[in-house]
C-alpha cells in the first residue's frame, strides 16, 4: 500500500461551523486523507479586497502550521485565494488557491470558461486573477448571482435555481464551454447545477472549487511537485511588530 | 474502499517497445490503475507536424477503444498531443494530452516555465501549444537539448547533462521559474534533473509530463469531470472511405 | 509574356463534384491558370477536429503530388485549413489555407473582421484559428448560420438571406469592420452577399476565402515567397506503416 | 489663492527613521502640502509577498485615518504596492501606489520601461504588477540591483553606480525607453542616475515613484478625480475578531 | 514660493473661438499658469484620421513655439491626439495627448474604462489609441454620443442628457467603472454627468481629458519628467519643400 | 484578355530620382501595370514620426489623384506607412502601405517575423505598427542596420553584408522566421540577402515590401476586395485652410 496524501482546507474567515465535517470527509478516498481548519482572527466572511487582505496573516499562520504537522498540501478555502503567494513563500509543501486552481483546470477542459459568483463586486477581482494566471483569452465571463456568501445556504433551491440561471446565460450569452463556481460556499452545488444545465441541453463541465482543488492537490503530491522556490523565495528574516507569527525558519531548516 | 480510477496511456507512435511496463507500472499507487497500448498505422517517432497529423487518426480509434473497455481516462503519449481535439470529440472520458497539462500545472506552480525539448524543429510548436493554452503570457522559452526521440535513450548520462544544462539557461538567462520536458521519451528523468539543478543552486519543479498527466486524470475523474462537450462536440454521423474507424455512435448511445 | 502561375486547389473531402469545373475555371485571369482535385480517403465533409483530422493524411499527399507535377503554389479548400502545417513541411511552394490568409486579409482591409459560418461547433476552432495566427484582438466574432456544409446550396437564396442577417449582425453587435465566410463551400456568394448587406447601408469588404486565398498564392508566387522552411522543416526520414505515402526525399532531393 | 492640497505617504514598514521629515518636506511646492507616517503592526522592511501581507492591515488603518483627518490623497511608501486595492475600498480621497502610478506615468512617456528593483526575488512580483496594470506590453524588463532595502543608504555612492549600470542594461539590451526605480528606498537618486546615465550617451526619464506618485496624486485632486467606486466598493459591515479597524461606516456616513 | 508651472493648450484645428479665455483661466491654480493658442492652418474640426493628419504640421509648429517661449509644457486639445509623437520628437518639454493621458489615468483609477465619444466612427481610432498605450485589456467599450464636434454646443442639455445615456451603458452593460469624454469639445460636462451618474446610482470617475491632461502635465513638470529622447529623438537635419517650420535646430543646441 | 490591373506606387518623400523607372518597370507582369509617382511637399526622406507627418497631406493628395486617373490600387513607398489610414478614408480603392502588408505576409509565412531597418530610432515605430496590426506576437524583434535612408545605395555591397548579418541574428538570437525590408530603399535586395543567408545554411522568406505590396495590391483588386469604408469612412466636408486639397466629395459622388 502507497503511503495516503494528507490533504488540509484552510478556510480564511472567523465564522465557526463553515465548512462540516461531513462536508470534508466525503472528499476522501482510498489513499486520500482530508481535513480541516479555519482561522482565528480576521474577517467573519470575504466579499471584498479588504476582507481578503485582512484573512491573510492567520491564513499563512494556519498553513505553516499544518506543514510542521506533516500534512502533504494545502487548499485554501476562499476563491479569493487570500494569503496564496504569501503562505507558498513560506512553505515547501503545495499550497492551492481553488481561484487559480479552478481556472487552469477549466482551461485544460473547455474552450473559455465563466465564473459565477456571488456579488457583483467580486468581478473585477475574477477578471484580475485571470489576467495573473495568463488566462484572461479563456475567461468568457465573470457573472454573480447577487447573494451574499452567509446567506447561500439560507434557500439553497433558490441558489441552486439561479446559479443554473446564470450558468445558462453564460454559456449562451458569453460563450463559456465550462463554469467555474466563485464561491467555495457553494461547495457541493455541482452535481446539482450540472444536472439543471443538461435539462436546459447544455453539456458543459461544472467545476467545484474545493473538490477540484483537493484532488489536482492530491495529483501534485503523486507526481513530486510543488510550487517554484523561484517564485516563492523563503521571506528574509525579519522583525514583525505586532504579529505573533510562526519562526519561518524552522520550516527551512527541515 | 473507493473504486479505482483506471487512466490508459496512448503511445501514437508505431515503434515497439518504446514504453515499458515497468515504466507504466510505477506510476500505479492506491486506487490507481494504469496501463498502456500504442498504435498500429502511423509514424516510428514524431518529430514534426507532419508526423503529428499522420498518428493522430490511429490514436483517435486506441482512445474510443478504450473508453469502451471501461477505461476512466487517456493520456496521449507525446508532447505534440496529436489527435486531442479529435480523440475528445468521439468520447465522454477525459482525454489529456500531456502538453497542455503540463502546461497549466507549470503555470500553477510557478510564475513562468520553460520547455525543454528534443529538436529545435518543434520550439515553434510548442511556443502554439502555449498560444492555444492561453499560456504565451507565462512561458518563458523553449529550448532544445537536440537529441531526436529514439535517441534519448542511447546515452541517458549524455542526455540528463544536456537537459540539466538547458533547464539552467533557462532559468538564468530565460526566466523560467519551472521546466518542462518537451518530449515523453524523457519520461523518469525529473529526479536526476531536479537533483542536478540543485546542486547547481537552482530550485524549480520540474514536471514529468506523463505522470503529471495521469495523476491529474486521475484527479479529474475523482473530481467527477472531463471535457466540455460544448467544446468538443461528437462529430456527424458520415462515410469515412479509406478509414476503418469505430462507429461513434456506439459511444454517444451508452 | 511572362511565365503564367498555375494554382491547385485540394479539396480535403471525400463527396463527389462539391467544386464544380466552372467555379475553379472562373478564377482564372491572365497569366493566371487554377486547377482542382480531391482526396479518396477520409470524411465525406468537414465539421468537426476530428474529420479534419482524418483528412489531413490524404490532404498532403494530394500536395506532394502537385508540387512534383509544377504546380506552383497550393490552396486547401475548406476553412479548417486541415494538413496546412502538415503539408507545408513536404514542400517548397506555397501552401495556403483560406482560413489564414482570409483572417490575415480581412485585418489588412479592416478593424476589426467577423468570420460567418456552418455550424455553431466551429467556432470554437475559428478563435483558435485567430490565435494561431496571432489576430485574436482583430475578430470581432464567429457567428453560424446552422446549415450543415452539404445543405448550403439546397436553398441558395435562403442561405443567403441569413448570410446576410448573421453578417448585419456581427457588423452592427460586435463591431466587425470585414466579414469572412466560414466555409468555402460558400463560394461564390460574396458579390450577393455583399450588395445585401449594401442595400441594408452596410459597406464592408466580403471575403469568399478560396479567390481570396488563390489570387494571394498568385501574388506570392509572382513575389518570389514562400513559407519558411525555418518554421516547416522538412520532416526526418522515418518508417510509416498503414499508409502509403509520397517518398518526401523526391521534393528535397529536386 | 487656491485651497492647497494635502497629500500624506504612509510607509508600510515599522522601521523607525526610514523616511527622513526634510525628504517629506522637499516635495512641497505652493499650492501642495506633504505629510508622512508609517505603520505600527509588520515588517522591518518589505522584501517579499510574506512581508507585503503583513504590512496590509495597519497601512489600510492609518489610510482610513488620513481621510478623516482630511488629507485630500495617500501616497502608499513601498513599490509593492501593500494594502492598495483593500485600502481604495474604505476611503473616497484618492490612495496611490508608486509602483502602479509609476508605470503608468512610464508608459505615458516612453516606449517602454525598465523597473530596476533592489533583490531578484521581486521581479516577478513586477511583472504581475505590469499585468493587473494591463501593462505588460510596455515592460522591457525588470531588473536588480542585489541591495537588500535597508542596506541601500550604506554605500549610496556604490548604490547609484550599479543603479545607473543596471538602468544601462535596461536600455541597452532590453530596450527600456524610461526607468523606474523598483524600490522607494531609493528616493532621491533620480536626479544622479539620470545624470550618469547622460554621461554614458542615455537620455531616458528616471522616474523616482514617490515624488512622481505626490505629484499625480495632487494633479488628480485638482482635477477632481478618486479611485472608482464600482472597482472599490466599500466593503460589507462584517465582525473582525483579532484586529482593532476604524469602524468604516464613519468614512461611508460623511 | 515656487516657480509656477506654465502649461500651454494647442487646438489642432482652424475654428475660431473653439476653446474661450473663461475655460482656459478656469484650470488656473496656486502655481499653474494655463494659455491657449490654436493652428492656422488645418482642418474647421477633427472627426477623421484625414483631418487628423492635416492637422498635425501646424500642430508641432505651435509646439516648438511654446518651447521657444518658454511655456513648461503642452497639451493637445483634441483627443484623436493629433502631431503628439511628432510633435514629442521635436520639442523637450512635455507634450500631452489628452486621450493618452486620459486613457491612463483611468485605468489607474478603475478596472476599466470606457471612453464616450461624439461620432461612430472614431470608434476604432480610440480602439488603436488603447492598443499603442498598451491598454486594451482595460478597456470596456468606446460608444457615440452621435453628435458632430461643432453641434455639441448647440443644445448642451442634450448634449449633456445622451452623454449620461452612454456613460449608464458603458458601465452597466460593458462593465466600464471609468468613464473618459472622447471629445475635448466637452470640457466643462463632467461634474453635471458625474452628477447625472450618481443620480442613476452609478458612482464612477468622469475623465474632462483637457483640465485632467493639464494638471498631469503640471504634476509631470514639478516631478522634473518628459517624455523619451529615446522613444521621441530629434529628427535629422533635411529640406522640407512646402512647409514654413521652425528650425528644429534651435531648440536641440539650447 | 481579362483587363489588367494598374498600381500606382506613390513615394511620399521630396527627393527626386529615388525610386527608378526601371526599378517600377520590373515589377510589370501579365495583366499588371505598374506606374510611380511622388510628392512635392514635404521632406526629403523619412526617418522619424515628424517626418512621416509632414508627408502625409501630399501622399493623401496624390493618391486622390490616382483614384481620379483610373488607378486600381496605390502602394505607399515608405516603410512608416505615412498617410495610410488617411489616404483611406478619401478614396474607394485599396491603399496598401508596405509595412502592414509585409507583415500580415510574413506573418502568413512563418512562426514570427523580424525587421530589419536602417535606424535604431525606428524601432518603436515597428513595435507600434505591429501592435495595430494585432500582429505584437508575431513579432521577434525589429533591428537595425544603421545606414539612414539616403546612403543605403553609396556602398550596396556593404549594406547587403550588414542586412545578411543583422538578418541571421534575427533568426538565430531572436528566433525570427522571415525577414523583412524595414526600408522600401532596400528594394531589389531581397535575392541577394536570401542567397546570403542559405551560404550560411539559413533558408527563410525576405520580404522586399514593395514588390510584396503591389502583388498582394493586384490580389486584392483581383478578388475584388477593397478596405473597409467602415473603418475607412469618408471625411465630413469641412474648410481646410492653408491647403489645396482636392475635393473629397469628386470621388463620393462617383
Amino acid at each position: 500500500m502507497t503511503k495516503p496524501v494528507h490533504v488540509r482546507i484552510i478556510s480564511p474567515i472567523t465564522t465557526l461551523g463553515f465548512r462540516s465535517d461531513a462536508a470534508v470527509k466525503s472528499l476522501e478516498t482510498d489513499g486520500l486523507i482530508v481535513s480541516a481548519t479555519q482561522i482565528a482572527k480576521g474577517p467573519a466572511s470575504i466579499e471584498s479586497e479588504y476582507e481578503g487582505a485582512m484573512a491573510a496573516p492567520d491564513t499563512v499562520a494556519r498553513i505553516i502550521e499544518a506543514e510542521r504537522e506533516g500534512v502533504d498540501a494545502c487548499v485554501i478555502d476562499c476563491m479569493g485565494d487570500p494569503g496564496l503567494r504569501a503562505a507558498r513563500e513560506t512553505v515547501s509543501i503545495p499550497v492551492l488557491g481553488p481561484c487559480n486552481t479552478g481556472m487552469h483546470i477549466a482551461a485544460m477542459l473547455g474552450h473559455k470558461f465563466s465564473v459565477i459568483t456571488i456579488v457583483n463586486r467580486l468581478i473585477a477581482q475574477f477578471e484580475n486573477a485571470a489576467a495573473l494566471a495568463g488566462l484572461s483569452s479563456r475567461m468568457a465571463s465573470a457573472r454573480s448571482v447577487e447573494i451574499p456568501v452567509l446567506e447561500l445556504e439560507a434557500d439553497m433551491d433558490r441558489t441552486r435555481k439561479i446559479l443554473i440561471d446564470e450558468a445558462q446565460k453564460a454559456v449562451q450569452l458569453d460563450g463559456a464551454h465550462a463554469i467555474i463556481f466563485g464561491c467555495t460556499g457553494l461547495f457541493g452545488c455541482a452535481a446539482a447545477v450540472r444536472e439543471g444545465l443538461l435539462q436546459r441541453g447544455i453539456d458543459v463541465p461544472v467545476i467545484d472549487p474545493i473538490p477540484t482543488a483537493v484532488n489536482i492537490a492530491a495529483g501534485l503530491v503523486r507526481a513530486n511537485l510543488s510550487q517554484s522556490e523561484r517564485t516563492y523565495p523563503l521571506p528574509p528574516e525579519k522583525a514583525m511588530p505586532g504579529y505573533d507569527m510562526p519562526d519561518l525558519r524552522l520550516n527551512a531548516a527541515e
